[in-house]
């Protein structure tokens, strides 16, 4: 029997939209508000989705305390109240939009969990905008 | 890397669930409450989601604002504020319930996408009762 | 001990604002969308707070079972599924405003309500717009 | 034209986390605070979906007024206000998991639908953790 | 300045409503399904509002992250997860009502507050139902 | 007849809590993750309260759409995707704490109305953090 389990997280930080091979008009032209050379920020909500079976001797997919903590330690340490562009090495080379943090995300969580549980991502923006990976 | 980006929007708008075809009485023993002769509304809340490549110069897979602004141009600018069984074209012989209402919505989008972006369409006619296409 | 008690209801209306002593110009000038002749419609949430002693025999300042059937009969059973303006006898002279929607509530409740307990109404018409009697 | 509808409801239960083939060590090792003997409780907050071809005549999946009766009788007159070990027979022998509620719920639902409407439960044991079935 | 701070916190719990004073009968009456010999539960959520004056060199009334503790301290390990009736002394001879568990909290955590700072507490037992002490 | 109406806004921004007449240690102390020099950032959700008289004509004590608008030009625009506390003159020489933010923008809103109408301001930095003022 395979069911999908939902754990929630959150962490606040601050990011900028910004293509270094381009001009300044463009990057303004393309990314406007969000390309403020002074950063802005967002309560990033996050939704973790594990498929897997379900162990009858304890009706779990997986201990949720333990997927709260490995979301704490590769997610909340590295992003809560952190500088995306500036102090999250994954952003050196890669625009922070919301689709690269989502994928980010899936690809630290990934190498963490055993090879039989499927793994989705969902990351909130704004109460209006959001991704998934894997679509 | 197909990423899924969602966006929401809302629109109130008034409507009444009638078939012309039956008698009152039938309309009445089907529809209840919602075949108020004088209408009733709802705060409709639509989840757009759509699905594509994510171009590495941007890290979008579609600029947000064009989003919000083609849902502003299909459906706010069309339902808001409307009576969606005698102001909109669309529910002259098509009965606006929910599902209806939602296929309508997503074959408006639909024709102003791109065909390398899939498309899914959620509306919320309450936070208790909403629908999904495609299913 | 005093304490305050909320309860949550909801209803789904539709409505017009239209000062019938107006000009249509000025109708449409004043209430903008909200005008459509042809009506447009909410999902209203309401929140009923009730304040009075705790009965420390029951530990309840109102039984809120009785305070549901209460707003059922008050307030649902009037207003749920239906047009303000032409169903409901409270509107057939008082422009249907949240703020007008919210004081008739507030009256109709009071009537009935002990007393000994006070009563505050908030009326959400749309998440991002709501009102309060009293203030 | 396949349209999925959702339906939302809720009931407020308590239970416990305990294999009875376990210590009491083991038991409190895995389940922690959940394996409390005098138990704990939630609000479950219950999505169902149903997918199906929109009937042109109504413009309706299922009458959404008998998916509520529908879940009314099969869920919350069993488990609204139960404990789920003791009150709830399904649990006699299967521990009362978030995962495990929602495949019973999956279950029951499932007898009663007709067999050309596909069915999904999505059940929130908290805001934060939440499982669905099938995945 | 004096402005007013507010934190979020929850907790889960079993409970039940009963006095023994009264008749099976009587309770059975009074409180109907909350009477449940056997419990049920809420996933409670509370809201602490602190009001006091701005401190000019931190622009904090209070720090959340001690206020954050104080009600970990005070409520979460207290309540969460366990049974009020049987588990928290504070009900040995309270009935544990929404309307009781909000003024235990307000006196738990207003014997750790200054004097200086004035304290309310709202406690959710659902969306559609809550409480505020003081009034 | 005096009625509270509300009106919802939100903006995203990035800040930090930093006070220059402080060692670099006592602000990590003070203010801990919230004092990364890089900044953090947030979705502010503001809740703007005005009470006033019910104008008879049309129903209203302010016209939405204006305080909308005033919501818009002098909260809006000065901090939606800003960095507090390079970007916005006010906070040059003040902390950007929710408690001062939420003062700031009480200050910008009192200026532009009536006197006949009365204000609150509450901000909420996180859906668990929120502020009011006046208290």
């Amino acid at each position: 029997m395979k069911i999908a389990v939902f754990r929630r997280a959150h962490f606040n930080a601050a990011h900028r939209l910004h293509n270094p091979a381009w001009s300044d008009e463009k990057n303004q032209a393309v990314f406007g508000l969000c390309n403020n050379p002074n950063y802005h920020g967002h309560n990033y909500e996050l939704e973790v989705k594990v498929v897997g079976e379900v162990d009858p001797e304890t009706g779990y997919v997986i201990d949720m305390g333990a997927l709260k903590q490995l979301i704490y330690e590769e997610v909340e340490q590295r992003f809560d109240h952190k500088n995306l562009n500036l102090d999250v090495p994954e952003f050196k080379d890669l625009i922070p939009s919301a689709e690269h943090i989502c994928f980010v995300i899936w690809q630290l969580l990934r190498q963490r969990l055993p090879d039989n549980l499927d793994l989705a991502v969902r990351l909130y923006e704004t109460p209006r905008n959001y991704v998934e990976y894997p679509a």
